[in-house]
């Protein structure tokens, strides 16, 4: 994380505090005694990691009015403060840039959606740091600082460093988002790539609660992946893990934009979706929605693009289960839109692709809107607050 | 892990006690002060994991006279007393056991090769057990007990239950080899995936020593793959993990046991280059080391056999790369003796297939004979022994 000076100092975060603040961000409120279960920490360690929080007004602690006891003391309960400070996160498609304003418990309060002139960034970031302005006076009216903005960029993104090194997506190279944006908001900045951003929010506040081991795929665009494992998202020693997309299935299948024939991507991505559309029908389809539109009327050849398409993802979902053995994979993305015209040929082909017992893997689908994306790059933002970014074994 | 009792009970294990015995196996003797920064406690919850260990004489605190310095006191250091237990290891393969008698330190004392004959469980387990019977009487002689047993099998097994869930190479299917080996021996034991338990020695006393994030791929009569992420070995949910041999690179590819085309395993592994063999030269290659005098001996038809099946490896060390990112892949297996065979298409495919900037990531090889891998499965009865099996995030 680059980062300029902001009013307030971040809290000091040992690697203990950071790991008491995400349990009580996914569970809260719940008992000290619960906190020290759930983080395998001693009460001693739970007291030392939440008392300077409580100082700060990060945490609270005090009885659940809802479940007194007949007999004996109410419990005591702890919990994140979500009003106590706010972030911003945002996300950049290719046609839009999508933010929100989130508390600290990472709720969003105020969502925003700003329509992209052009995909270079000298469009970009102008309307970035314009969007991210206009949420700051916004977050004037709730009397707390923001303390963190979260960008989230598909591709390989280097988030120790702040900068996109190579977003086929929106054609930038070695972009150092982190420090242009900071300069111009006076914000600390955290840029990761977009499927580890909302995995870090599945992760806290979606399907992959209390899961030690659960994988991301998103399906649309182009074909991403986020992964938890040891309970932690995997980002790779040099910035690079996930590309599931890449996975190569055919040497005598389509080339890819990676430079390889056969890549998942290139089979299942929403341009190789809309190239196979053209050449079955011989008309000029050129956006996700038509091509579905026409897939939905019925055409055999078009619904086989589709079929092709969900077979390439079944597949790449089953090398995953073999190799990793999460719990669950979650499958989302905007192009879930086609998820009856997908779910057969994924279904058939993890089936056939699972090795033994790895086939009872939970293998789900759960839509999550852009705006969850932006409250993945605020997830990111808090992250970096709470030093949960630099806690490694 | 399935256990009988055993004549002293083990040590009672707290997670951060597990931690700091396994920090000092791989880097002891050390000092407390750089145990509390390598395991990330506080001194204090050094002081309260390391006691009950140095009272039972698993530790050792002393000084280090070699490095005494000019002024000042000498650091005191501790470190695991590597003589104060013995554990039994046993790999089994298609012709014979491999067994090692290792010290607490897993340092091999005893190694021991038996012939097999035969691979079904009625063969192999009096045989196990016949060669357990002569290591503990072996093991009399070192004055301190036998705390464990750990057996490394190939294929799906539940460590957990202790049950050979499916070994197709020894065509096993739902054996209780802990329960039946640990009534016929009185010995607690652990049971494992072969590669899972070469994993952990290599994490602990290998390549892999001060990496959180490493994959070691085997080669020969199967393709396996073991993972360390985020500092721990990656089991999978539901007991299935590592298997890099089923990754689908080519669906018009060779029929694999597991019923699907073109896997890698269907590529590269013994088998499959014994076949691409005899189609080469119509000759009956039926052992390895036969197709391999034949490579040398420079047949271009059978070198291109070897080479396929290099690209295939390598395609799928790309694959592995892209996905998770690990610092650092380590070949291995008693394949590495075609090395200079493989050499050439994995280096070309994995740069062709690697993502970016993962490919970085450090591809290395290294011979590991199976008494390392006997090794690794007394590793495994070492973490059985001292509780990191259970210590779950």
């Amino acid at each position: 994380m680059r980062s300029t000076p902001s009013p307030e100092a971040a809290p000091a975060m040992t690697p203990a505090a950071s790991l008491v603040f995400t349990t009580l961000l996914s569970n809260g409120p719940i008992t000290r005694a619960e906190t020290a279960r759930r983080t395998r920490l001693s009460p001693a360690a739970i007291t030392k990691a939440v008392r300077p929080l409580m100082e700060l007004g990060y945490l609270v602690e005090g009885v659940d009015e809802g479940a007194r006891p007949a007999v004996g003391r109410p419990a005591s309960l702890v919990w994140v403060d979500a009003g106590r400070a706010l972030f911003i996160g945002i996300k950049v498609t290719g046609d839009e840039i999508i933010a929100v304003l989130a508390d600290l418990c990472c709720r969003v309060r105020i969502p925003r959606h700003v329509r992209l002139k052009g995909r270079d960034p000298e469009k970009v970031l102008p309307a970035i740091t314009a969007l991210v302005q206009e949420l700051l006076t916004e977050a004037d009216g709730f009397g707390v600082p923001v303390r963190g903005l979260g960008i989230a960029i598909s591709g390989d993104v280097d988030r120790a460093d702040g900068v996109v090194r190579y977003s086929p997506f929106l054609e930038w190279r070695d972009v150092p988002l982190a420090e242009i944006v900071g300069t111009a908001t006076g914000l600390p900045v955290t840029v990761d790539n977009d499927v580890r951003a909302l995995t870090v929010a599945e992760h806290w506040f979606g399907a992959g609660v209390g899961l030690s081991n659960f994988a991301l795929v998103t399906v649309g665009a182009g074909i991403g992946c986020g992964l938890v494992v040891h309970g932690r998202v995997v980002s790779g020693a040099h910035g690079v893990a996930g590309e599931i997309g890449h996975l190569s299935l055919d040497p005598l299948g389509p080339l890819c934009h990676c430079g390889n024939r056969g890549c998942v991507e290139a089979i299942a991505a929403d341009p190789a979706i809309l190239r196979g559309m053209r050449e079955a029908t011989g008309k000029n389809v050129t956006a996700a929605a038509e091509a579905l539109d026409l897939a939905h009327s019925g055409d055999p050849g078009v619904r086989q693009v589709y079929a092709r398409a969900g077979e390439a993802i079944g597949k790449a979902i089953g090398s995953l289960v073999n190799l990793l053995g999460p719990e669950r994979v979650i499958i989302s993305g905007e192009g879930l839109a086609a998820y009856d015209l997908f779910a057969e040929g994924i279904r058939d082909a993890f089936a056939a692709s699972a090795f033994g017992t790895a086939s009872q893997c939970d293998v789900m689908t759960r839509p999550l809107p852009f705006e969850q994306w932006a409250r993945g790059a605020a997830a990111t933002a808090i992250q970096s607050f709470i030093g949960s970014d630099t806690y490694e074994e």
